[in-house]
């Protein structure tokens, strides 16, 4: 059995930001020689996710904002009184009493998951003609990071 | 190492539905010849997914009901208050400037996941004793790909 | 490829709760004597769920509120009328009509998901530093189990 271990840092400029990674990880396919295995794709921190879906802007802006009603933020009014709702009794996120600000982006992070495995296939990403691979930033401008890890033979 | 790829193809009737493949993921454990090893069910589209639950009905109908409330689509009236205040403001999704009316696939693709990746122990899918898996389709009525990648042992 | 198998059982004294298992996982993985590889950890039954973030008790009361108040029980009043609103129309679940009252913790499962899969370098789980893995139990008091698979080389 082969592996092969990768990390790519992040450092966005938006708060929230979805990153194309298919290129990587199939670059890390490619360094690993594995022709018959899986990828996993994992990020390292709790307010972010990985998610495998269409590269389109309208999907992507489409998602950003559904995911701020049904996980709000505190920082900013909430979006609608769904949104609102969706808050803690209060108003704030007990996880802020510590002096973070980024609750919602643990749940989004529990919404999106923070992992994806792939398929690979005679050296390459098994996916579909549409499905490419996101890092999906909830809390970022700041350093963060990714692991691949390719196994198989 | 051992490693087997399966696809299937799937053209559901409805345009959602959640079809039961564990049959043919264990066929596919059997096939390769893996006594302990991990398979990968994975959709290749961005508007399916993959749940393990329960083969009964009640919970089938109550999933698809809910996550029209949640992820709704606007080529349906709103469920209810909170399904319309879930839609983009304006009431129609960025993706569906290009033609599609999928979005709200797109959405229940990100909550139910594309993939599940089970334990195989003795030869056997390792699962609980009411764990089904099943292929969820959100926009249907055409032709969809599954893969299904077995390695191991 | 080695491969290893470690069943868990939990007895939640809650009928919902965080255990944490990120211990129990590297446990297994040392076990197994695998120094690359994966682990899986999945929940064995339909109505939990395994989560990795951050073992801070405000995020985890926030997020069993939140949890709640999107895939709402029958068998207390609903939080607030949003909660109300996701309920299935008429009040409860389908799944009910057998007898059962945890249409709400299936719900939970598709959130969180059934699994979880860590990569392992040199002997570890390749986490990053707030990274905890949790066993999500949302229909406790009786006895549940979860299967760690550690493959790898």
């Amino acid at each position: 059995m082969k592996s092969h271990t990768v990390y790519k840092t992040f450092n966005t400029e938006r708060r929230r930001e979805l990153v194309r990674i298919t290129e990587d990880v199939q670059a890390a396919v490619d360094e690993a020689g594995v022709e018959e295995g899986m990828a996993l794709v994992s990020a390292m921190h709790i307010t972010a996710g990985v998610w495998v879906n269409d590269d389109e802007p309208g999907i992507h802006e489409d998602t950003l904002e559904w995911l701020d009603k049904i996980a709000p933020p505190s920082w900013a009014p909430p979006a609608n009184q769904v949104a609102e709702a969706l808050l803690p009794e209060g108003g704030d996120y007990r996880h802020h009493r510590g002096g973070e600000d980024n609750g919602d982006a643990h749940l989004k992070n529990l919404l999106v998951h923070h992992q994806a495995i792939l398929p690979i296939t005679e050296g390459r990403l098994d996916l579909g003609p549409w499905q490419q691979v996101f890092y999906c930033e909830f809390d970022g401008r700041r350093s963060k990071r990714l692991v691949i890890k390719v196994i198989g033979a």
